[in-house]
């Protein structure tokens, strides 16, 4: 049997880390939202295990290691991505939630929703390439993480689905920011911060204020997306950078292109799911 | 301002409710489903406070508490129905959640999507016109319930959208079967029963299975429902009643159009959400 999947891209405004031996405890709190791009997976049944990432064979360590906690027997791959991976959307994630989604039709595991999307999040977690994409994707939308870790305990900002327009400079690595120290402990108290305040007002004006904030207080923004934010803002625009990769989103496309080619995407409220 | 906002048709499969003097905590388990059609809802501030339903003034006595919960100010609310009143599709609350998220927007009350949800659950509870279907409604797909009340502790069965037909024969009061404790023993001891075994295998086909058995069991169902159900088997299809409303739900149209208007419908993925 083949199964059939999608993830969507899930870009952090802000948020602070939780350590935990457990990877089903760890993770992180914060603000994010989801766009109609993501992960498309394709996965069926197979007599060796394989993973090909658009076309080509490849390492997707998270990937694999959600089969390896999922899959019974071998199974056959193929993620097609419509974003980078590394710029801080969510890349690993999505492939992760949608290969455990596909691989629970084609192999007819029985599993529930949220039990294969903690399985991707064990696997982004074990991987250091994420700690809240996956819970963002399960709801899809401006989406508020309230408690670290599994079960996910969420919130959404409401919205309806609005456009957003995103430069990508280059990547970021998760794995090295969150293994600093010094940064994390900066992250977490400027993520703490944030997060109190968006829960006294939670709008998408206020969400996209705090990221540009967190983004500054951190030190995590690099020159040229503060250039990017700062040209966005003379527009009347409201900017901010994705969490973790050198990319800037912003609220209109005005300024942005003279800093490289604007992807147009739309902030969607559907979440990770099966295709038929 | 003008806010507008959507919530989808809810049918519950097989349930169990949970008393309590607070109404955060009273609630249902079981499995759902939510459907592409529901409630549309525009509201403003008003010098009066006015509630309409397709048109016409209306008592709407969930939609006025929830009002009651939220509004700082008159408002003026219309709703528009996809769906009939008491047939067990969750109108009332659709109707009470696309309210108070069109009024958060319309007056501003700068609240988080689970505040509205949970006072749109609340304002169910204490009209006895619902006990989960604002929580399904909060995600979209087959929601199962795993505990009751809020927070709301929520799973889905991983599907794609598919097609369901139904035939609505009239309204079934939820406040007068909930009202009969021996009703409600029967009900809960079958309801818990089908959660339990749904999570053994939670699958599409085993959730129609559960919910057929359920009707039975608990003797909530209708000659016609029984009839209308064996006729949809004799076609192959599965299908079964709507808790709580005389309305049948199938996997095929075959069968069910000599029992009445066969409303073919999806189950969709989208929750309740804001409207341009």
């Amino acid at each position: 049997m083949i199964g059939k999947a999608f993830a969507p891209s899930h870009i952090t405004g802000f948020f602070y880390a939780h350590d935990d031996p457990d990877p089903l405890k760890a993770g992180s709190c914060g603000c994010g939202f989801t766009l109609e791009g993501g992960v498309s997976t394709t996965a069926w049944p197979s007599n060796t295990a394989e993973v090909y990432v658009d076309g080509v064979p490849s390492d997707a360590p998270t990937t694999r290691t959600v089969i390896e906690l999922l899959a019974d027997k071998p199974v056959h791959v193929e993620s097609d991505l419509d974003m980078p991976v590394g710029g801080g959307f969510g890349a690993s994630g999505a492939g992760a939630f949608s290969t455990a989604l596909a691989i629970n039709s084609a192999l007819g595991l029985g599993k529930t929703y949220n039990e294969l999307a903690y399985a991707a999040h064990v696997a982004e977690v074990k991987n250091r390439t994420g700690l809240g994409d996956v819970a963002g994707m399960t709801l899809g939308g401006i989406v508020i993480r309230t408690r670290p870790g599994t079960p996910f305990t969420l919130d959404r900002i409401p919205i309806d689905a609005r456009d957003v327009y995103c430069v990508h400079f280059g990547p970021i690595s998760t794995k090295s920011v969150l293994s600093d120290p010094k940064e994390k402990a900066l992250i977490n108290v400027a993520g703490k911060k944030c997060l109190k305040e968006l829960l006294k007002a939670p709008t998408f004006d206020h969400f996209m204020r705090l990221s540009r904030k967190f983004s500054v207080d951190t030190g995590l923004i690099s020159k040229k997306a503060l250039d990017a934010i700062e040209t966005v803002e003379a527009f009347d625009g409201m900017a901010s950078m994705a969490m973790l990769g050198d990319t800037v989103f912003s609220t209109t496309p005005e300024g942005l292109s003279s800093f490289g080619t604007v992807i147009k995407s739309r902030i969607s409220l559907e979440p990770a799911r099966l295709l038929k």
